[in-house]
């Protein structure tokens, strides 16, 4: 099904070309229609071009009537310019039917608008480290990205990790998700584009942080009193992590979740195929889910936001990630 | 003069022990009487002993009675354990003439206390890092400290960088003074011990984070309104920064600045010596403060805390460190 995916760089300036160019190609080779911003491979010190050149084409990107907006890649940029963000424009092109994906610094313009609007995006792939990934894209994201642009997903699922098989949670229905790089949305703490979500499953991933500062926002999150009102926290891929031998000392990711969970009475769920990995699946941040689970398989459904668009649901959408 | 300092460890486990050691040495040479805290050298994970063993260290450093607690170094862990800290300890220690100093990790208690309690303490020397130094403690850091145990300190002084000559800034008086290690601080936003200064002086070091984390931090702190309800914003020493070659593209802690303050009608002010660096002051979290310049020569006075112990002080207390 060809499609009209419009590309451009919200955050920082494209520092692999070769995956740039391999992420085009392989959308045009999935049969889509693919129209790249003018300012898409602009430099401006780190970032793809100032920030009045990254504004505006965020504000072309909604205006495109593209089916799907993808960013170039994550980064950093958008914090910057939370201020200035074309939010009643984004919010119109979503109900229009623009998708807009992303993830990592992406975090900040989904969450705080939100915050703003309450429209729905998506945490998913970008072009360069995911469609142009050198080893080839991932089957089950270009499932997924396929489901999206199809209007054929409602939801996804995973498998919780072995030391997880005893967890019990109690289903969650109707639960607003939201969340994305932890760092990137605890960087909205305390301001007004910090989503103000009650009841929520909140997923979170992150790369390059060593667990100790995983543990300190997390801290912060909770201290905020965020985390207590969630109905659910999915821990989704935490990489890139340097453990500093003979001094962590079994500090780790895993005690990390541990302490959590002995200090929270929401259910603290793992696993999730999420973050800075080849395996991602797509995640509607803003969008209601039910989340439940059968042994170790855990189930995140969400409805479908065009449901005019198509009626053969049943058939579709759950990409299961092992 | 002899003073009975207390050695304790609230945050990360000591790994360079030579330094500890060699701090002690320095201590004690001084004409100190230095008094190890039991757990100072606990070691559980990264943590200098579990929370219990340093919640325990941290209220015998209270009812210990001396006239300094200082830490052995900084690290993490106090943000793990601030729901638990013994604030009304704390308090009423620094009230019968105990001075608290440390820095790093430590600006989490410093400012934490003061949110809860008002009582002041210092940002300042750790014994490992600073009294340990391999190189010798420095003279500046010594003379401040000595200022300190000696209850002769009204102030302290710097000379700005030479790109900021020109900076004109009107003279602040009768401000709170706050502030500490931005990474640490930042990640009190949002919850119950972020202190709710206004009108206050916030001084702000950091150490190997690279500009656009700072820049991230500083933004959230604006964007949740606490920069620009500030009298002044005071930048120490940003150390460690690994600039990445042919990407940074001039993006830097200049330019960081240079937008803060383009950004902000708070003065932003640069070049205080306090950080990860040897030469630091001792500053007074959540005193009375005022400052003033000269050409480049900025003056931050603050009121004596026991003004009963000495009626001498017009001889000393500003040690200038340029």
């Amino acid at each position: 099904m060809t499609k009209h995916i419009y590309i451009y760089s919200p955050s920082s300036a494209i520092r692999d070309k070769a995956a740039f160019r391999r992420g085009v190609k392989r959308l045009k080779a999935l049969g889509h229609e693919v129209e790249i911003d003018e300012a898409a491979q602009s430099v401006h010190q780190r970032f793809a071009g100032d920030d009045a050149t990254r504004l505006a084409a965020i504000s072309r990107a909604a205006a495109s009537g593209a089916d799907v907006a993808l960013i170039t890649r994550g980064g950093y940029g958008i914090t910057r310019i939370l201020d200035a963000l074309p939010y009643k424009a984004l919010a119109k092109a979503i109900d229009k039917g623009t998708e807009f994906v992303g993830c990592s610094d992406f975090t900040a313009l989904q969450n705080a608008l939100f915050a703003k609007t309450g429209a729905t995006t998506w945490s998913g792939p970008v072009v360069g480290e995911d469609f142009g990934n050198e080893d080839g894209p991932d089957d089950i994201m270009e499932a997924c990205f396929d489901d999206l642009v199809s209007g054929q997903g409602e939801g996804t699922g995973w498998r919780m990790p072995a030391r997880d098989a005893e967890l019990k949670f109690k289903p969650v229905q109707d639960a607003v998700l939201w969340g994305g790089n932890l760092c990137v949305l605890t960087s909205l703490l305390g301001t007004p584009y910090f989503p103000a979500v009650e009841k929520g499953v909140l997923f979170l991933e992150d790369t390059h942080e060593h667990p100790y500062r995983v543990e300190r926002m997390l801290d912060q999150l909770k201290l905020a009193g965020v985390l207590g009102r969630q109905r659910a926290i999915v821990f989704g891929q935490f990489t890139g992590i340097r453990k500093v031998p003979g001094y962590d000392r079994g500090f780790s990711m895993h005690t990390v979740i541990d302490r959590l969970r002995a200090s929270l009475k929401v259910p603290v769920l793992a696993g999730l195929p999420f973050g800075h990995v080849p395996t991602k699946v797509l995640l509607p941040v803003g969008a209601k889910v039910s989340m439940a689970a059968e042994g170790r398989d855990v189930f995140l459904v969400w409805g479908h936001r065009h449901t005019s668009a198509h009626d053969d649901h049943h058939e579709h959408g759950h990409h299961h990630a092992h």
